[in-house]
C-alpha cells in the first residue's frame, strides 16, 4: 500500500492525528528512572505503553540518541522494537545527500531502523530525495517551512513572487508519483498553511511546533487539514513527555495525550469513534 | 585556535589541500578483505596508514557507516581513533535541525565522534547552525552549491537577482564571527566559484565532485582558491580508495593520492616542500 494511503487508514482506524515525538532528554526525565541501566529506554517504554492506542505515529529524532554514541544507538533500536504494527514510526533525521549517499541513508533508516517514514532536507534537490521515494510503502516528509526562527533566513526568500518554501511544496507535489510524499510545516507558521495547501491540497503535513514552541493548534488544524479534516499530523514532544516527574508519570502523559487527541478531533470536526 | 586558522596551518605544514573521503563501499573493497571481522575498518586502516602524510584531512560520510547499524557505528568510531592529531577529521553528516536539536547533533559529532569540522545543511537558517559554531576550534562547512544534478532544483533559483547559493554564501560570511565557517561547493560547478569567492573571499571551501563525479580539478583550483592559493580542500573518495583490488591496494591508493596532491600543488602554484 502507498504510504500516504496507509497513513490515512491508520489515522482513521485510531481516530487520531496525534504523533508523539520520543525525544527524551536525560535532564528532564523523572529522577527515579536514573536507577535503570538505560533511563531513556525505560522512559520510552512507559510512554509507549501508556499512549500507543492514542497516537497514529511515534516520531524519533535521531539527534537525541546519536548524542550518546553506541549506547544511544542501541536505545533507539530497542525503542523502535517497542513500536507495534498499527502505529507508524517516523524517523526524523532530516538527512539528504547526493544520490549515491542518500541510498545509504535510505538503507539505514528504512532497513536498520525500520522507519515507515522519514524527514528529508530538500536543499540538495531531486536526486538526493529519490532514493527515499523508491519504495511506495515508505513515506518522505520534506522540510518545507520549519518551526524555528531561522526559517526566515532562506525559506521566506522570494523567488518568482513566491516564497522558497512554496517552491519546495511545488516540487513535493511533482515528486509525489508514488503517493508517498509529505511536508514538514511548523505550527508556528500557521498563517502560511493556506499557501501550502493551495499548492499541495492532499499531501500529508507533519506539524511540529505546537506546545513548547508556541504554535497555534486550532489555527493550524483549521488552515492545514485537507478538505476531509485529515492529512495533518500534529507532533508533540515536550508537553506530553514531561507532564510529570512522579512514579505515575506515564499515566499523566497519557492524560495529556488523550486531551490533545480529543481537542484535535473536536477542532477538525471528527465524530470520534473512541 | 580558530578552526579556519588551524586548517590553514595544517595545509601549510603538510603542504596539501587533499582530503580523502573514507566512504568505503563493501561491494567495492578488495575481495581478500572479506575474511576480516570488519572489512571496512581493515580497509580504512590500510588507507589511513598509507596516506596520512599526504592529506590535510580525512572526511567521513556518516551514511556509509549508519547503513550497517551498530556495527557500522563501531567501525566509524574505530576508524576515527586511527586519525592522528596532525590530520583533521571532517564528519560529513549534512545535519541541521531546530536549535534545541542541533545542540544534540553538535554533541554527537564534536564529542562522540571527535570531529574537527562538520558539514551542515543551511535550509533551516541561523539558529539551526549556531550550536555547531559555538566552539571556535570546531569548523562548519555549510552546504552552498552541491555537486549533484539536483543542485539545480533549489540552489540555482533566483532571489533578488542572485542565486540562492549566493544567498547562502552571504549568510556564511555573516555568520563567520568565530572564524570557523566554510562552504561546500561541488567541483562540478567550477564556473560558479568566482561568484562565491566574490562574496566570501577567504572562507575555506570543501570541494567534492572531482574524480568519479567529473568535476574539473584545474578550473576548480584556479577559480576557487583564495588569493594565496589556499582555502580549497579537494575531497576525493572513489578514485583514490578503489585504485586497486590487489593485496597492495593501499600503496596504489597512496600513489594516486600523491599524484593528486602534487597536481593540486602544481596548479595552485605552491612551491611544495615535500
Amino acid at each position: 500500500m502507498k504510504f500516504n494511503d496507509r497513513l490515512r487508514a491508520v489515522c482513521r482506524e485510531k481516530n487520531s492525528l496525534l504523533t508523539i515525538g520520543l525525544d527524551a532528554d536525560l535532564e528532564k526525565l523523572p529522577p527515579f528512572l536514573m536507577d535503570f541501566e538505560s533511563p531513556i529506554l525505560e522512559f520510552n517504554k512507559s510512554i509507549i505503553n501508556a499512549t500507543n492506542d492514542v497516537v497514529c505515529a511515534y516520531k524519533i529524532n535521531t539527534a537525541f540518541y546519536e548524542q550518546f554514541g553506541i549506547a544511544g544507538f542501541r536505545s533507539m533500536k530497542k525503542t523502535i522494537e517497542l513500536i507495534s504494527g498499527d502505529t507508524l514510526l517516523i524517523v526524523d533525521g532530516k538527512r539528504g545527500d547526493i544520490r549515491h549517499t542518500s541510498e545509504k541513508y535510505a538503507k539505514a533508516l528504512f532497513h536498520e531502523l525500520r522507519a515507515d517514514a522519514v524527514t528529508v532536507n530538500p536543499y540538495l534537490g531531486y536526486d538526493s530525495v529519490a532514493p527515499f521515494l523508491e519504495d511506495e510503502a515508505k513515506g518522505v516528509f520534506l522540510l518545507c517551512l520549519t518551526s524555528n526562527p531561522g526559517a526566515a533566513d532562506f525559506q521566506y526568500l522570494t523567488v518568482d513572487d513566491k516564497y522558497l518554501f512554496e517552491k519546495v511544496a511545488e516540487k513535493a507535489e511533482n515528486w509525489n508519483r508514488n503517493g508517498n510524499v509529505g511536508l514538514v510545516v511548523g505550527g508556528t507558521h500557521a498563517d502560511d498553511l493556506p499557501r501550502i495547501r493551495a499548492i499541495a491540497p492532499d499531501l500529508p503535513i507533519l506539524l511540529p511546533g505546537i506546545g513548547t514552541q508556541g504554535g497555534d493548534l486550532k489555527k493550524s488544524l483549521s488552515l492545514g487539514c485537507d478538505k476531509k479534516g485529515e492529512s495533518l499530523l500534529v507532533t508533540v514532544s515536550r508537553s506530553i513527555l514531561y507532564a510529570s516527574e512522579d512514579l505515575n508519570f506515564a499515566s499523566l502523559s497519557r492524560d495529556v495525550a488523550i486531551k490533545m487527541r480529543d481537542e484535535i478531533n473536536r477542532v477538525r470536526g471528527s465524530k470520534g469513534r473512541k
